[in-house]
């Protein structure tokens, strides 16, 4: 990071408004304070909530957390401390000396002079319990208290962690992608819009949007145009990627769609990203590769006891499949050969697979199997099967485009993306069959004025979690879920 | 970055999957390109479209963009090319040897051994004309076109650096605000819900959702409650700071508001952020002014040209008010204060200054300008112009709130935050007042179980940009602005 160093003695000397009265010293996280290990002796103050109380002989043992970590601090007090008060779920400031702990576990412990209790919690209301391990569903009732328990905390962190690893990777660590020269990987980062006037593309699982009853606006008009919630920011990343040779994005995306599934919801993150210049599909597939590879290694790296709680607690054995799907290099089959291996299979699908057909999740599931649980790339599919935007590959007698899907376990598609057609007049026949040519002239514009080959690609954020983490729920991995029939807070 | 070089190593070993086909070496960015003032003679290849194009004798000079950097890279080749086809706007791609320029104010230059034109630009049709400046108003019509002018680019790009640099303060930069031992800042990324049920803090301003018309889904009860576009993500951060003690987030919200104001989008970005065991508004006040200066501290040093540009041709001058809001504390005022020198002030103000009464933009523009035009807090507002959720003062006989406005020159309000109300009778009290006990149920939960003194902020991004490069649009600092009667692509 350039000049930190010296931003940070910037900020020391301004940060202390005149205003500013003299304050005690800043707490330490508990995070911070289990890390301080050579700092036996230092007189330190920890804030969070107690996950655990217990009393023994004369002395009483808290463990205080504040969700900076998942292991929380061993604080303890003697027995002139009330421990009546001192129960699950208050939150609480400790002050004392950090010392190395006698306790098998822990490097250190906090020695209380001073705790106070900050707020009470009422036990008997409070629907979570101590020492009890509820399960998902019952939790996905109370999504504002849900963060309490270790194993939401944990997932929110790993999202966290695979957020900042996200932009990570399109700033600096995708650079082994590009040129050796290449200081760094030169993605710019696009907020696309989330309304937006394209209704032609998701074609009827769109949300509308429109001013609520009580604004002051007209209705009907806010926007002079029929407005929704966008399902994907590539038309408006495509835009960019005429200026910008590579860009990317993370942020909402929607679909209405009635779904109850594990794997769906009506808001979801999509991680996206578009590359000009590109000149076959196998250029974006190392990008996925990289992206999918680089992102889980930072996460490991930077939170692995929260993606060994998952492991351990709620996906047993998941830790081997990922390490297998980190080890290997992602193998690519075509469509045409993957119609092929499903109609050799023994396996008794409910849809018979068919070129032509789109792949049923029961399919993707096999075909990952067959593929020896490696993430699997399918590439060029059908060209009637997909959008408008993707690249003819000008094949046959089996008409195909250049699109790519990623398959991995447990998941299914993971990844989708293609080369977008570049060719003005391709694109003007496709548009024009589908009756578009009109709405998507400035679309067409963007191949009228100096075009470049492109393409790029889409991951489902929460998928992404989902398959590393193991977690079966979709709804366990988002924050605050919206799905058909629940839109809590 | 932990383990950022062997990240590297591992990722080279997998990133080439066993399909991939022989590949010429990959192309070097313009900035990179740029970057390599030893590296003459080495043999590369560029991509990118041409700024412009230049006959001289027997030579031909181009300069070409890739978007990395504001500055192109020149070309320069023989008059054996063709150069009507090497006009501007067309995409290229040149490969050749990287030289040390002779000419002024580069140090190097691409000695062209082949080029290669990509697509070509339909000049007269393009919106956009060589070796012209246009008006950013001009171009707000063309929202697919405009990020190609150097004007847009910068300022897109500095949007990208400053995101980044707003994730970094929170993760890294901003451990200075607390204990001296403390390795990182420890905040939690959340990604906050687009779309909610709640629908009374708003009042009146808020986009409702529902599937369009088209979808199979019936209309009335997709969630089975009536759903709306967030306004802030404060309430559900809230949710996260009784699990961790620091969170906070980026992401879009919205208003329904009927505006052609050049500070109001019904579509913009919040940098919100919510710390729980907050003493004191000054608390939250240190880290707000370490927020705005890390920030621009970091877009300064990593790209300082694109900042120039804006300082230089869109508002010249701004550069010294910039560095003026930099190296001077930030002041403060009492609300109370604030009404008082606007009631002496020789202004005459379309709105009486008034106790009890809502600060006016032209009230804020005295304030600023009476400060010296250093960015002032103005603190403790009339409790009965806030929310239900800001913290009673319980002062008198003027009854506050801890809440706290940053205003900046230029821009007028740029964040806003205060303490929350953590006390459970007293926000009781507050819901019953205003009817909302019910549907707040949720809320009062948080102060039931364990609850902490906190507090939190909102900083409009947009209006950040505005404030730091000196637009003085809102519209030209987003990449699709949304806004009463318009909704482009």
């Amino acid at each position: 990071m350039l000049g930190a160093r010296c931003l940070l003695q910037a900020l020391r000397s301004c940060s202390s408004a005149p205003c500013a009265r003299p304050r005690a010293p800043a707490a330490l996280s508990v995070r911070d304070a289990l890390r301080a290990r050579g700092a036996s002796g230092e007189r330190v103050k920890v804030q969070g909530w107690i996950r655990s109380a217990r009393s023994q002989k004369e002395v009483l043992f808290l463990h205080v957390n504040d969700g900076s970590s998942l292991e929380s601090l061993q604080v303890v007090a003697d027995s002139s401390f009330d421990s009546r008060e001192l129960a699950f779920g208050s939150s609480v400031e400790a002050q004392g000396q950090l010392v190395k702990s006698p306790s098998r576990g822990q490097n250190v412990e906090l020695k209380a002079e001073k705790i106070e209790v900050i707020g009470n919690c009422d036990a008997k209301a409070f629907p979570i319990k101590y020492k009890e391990r509820h399960p998902l569903e019952y939790l996905r009732q109370y999504p504002h208290l849900r963060c309490r328990t270790n194993a939401l905390a944990s997932i929110l962190r790993v999202r966290s962690e695979a957020t900042a690893a996200v932009h990570s990777f399109f700033k600096q660590l995708g650079q082994h992608l590009h040129h050796p020269l290449a200081l760094d990987s030169g993605f710019v980062h696009i907020h696309t819009p989330v309304i937006t006037s394209n209704d032609c593309e998701g074609a009827g699982e769109l949300f509308q949007v429109e001013p609520s009853s009580k604004t002051k606006v007209p209705k009907e008009n806010f926007f002079n145009v029929p407005a929704f919630l966008t399902v994907s920011g590539q038309l408006h990343l495509e835009v960019m990627s005429g200026a910008f040779t590579r860009v990317f994005t993370i942020g909402p995306t929607f679909r209405a769609e009635n779904s109850q599934s594990r794997r769906h919801l009506a808001e979801f993150y999509m991680v996206e990203a578009e590359i000009s210049f590109v000149e076959s599909l196998q250029d974006l597939m190392q990008v996925m590769e990289g992206l999918f590879k680089s992102t889980t290694m930072m996460v490991l790296s930077n939170c692995p006891k929260d993606v060994e709680l998952c492991h351990k607690f709620i996906a047993p054995g998941h830790k081997d499949r990922l390490e297998h799907m980190l080890k290997n290099n992602f193998l690519t089959i075509s469509y045409t050969e993957a119609v092929e291996i499903l109609k050799q299979a023994s396996e008794n699908f409910t849809f018979t697979p068919e070129w032509g057909v789109d792949l049923q999740t029961e399919h993707e599931k096999y075909l990952v199997k067959h593929c020896g649980n490696i993430p699997v790339f399918v590439i060029n599919y059908p060209l009637a099967l997909k959008p408008f935007y993707m690249r003819d590959n000008e094949d046959g007698p089996h008409h195909t485009v250049a699109a790519v899907d990623l398959l991995v376990p447990g998941v299914g598609e993971l990844i989708g993306g293609s080369l977008r057609e570049e060719r003005y007049h391709f694109l003007e026949q496709r548009l024009a069959r589908s009756g578009l040519t009109e709405a998507y002239q400035w679309y067409l514009d963007l191949r009228r004025f100096g075009s470049v080959p492109h393409g790029g690609f889409g991951m489902g954020f929460e998928r992404y979690l989902q398959c590393i983490l193991g977690v079966d729920n979709i709804k366990d991995v988002i924050p605050f879920p919206r799905f058909t029939h629940s839109c809590l807070l």
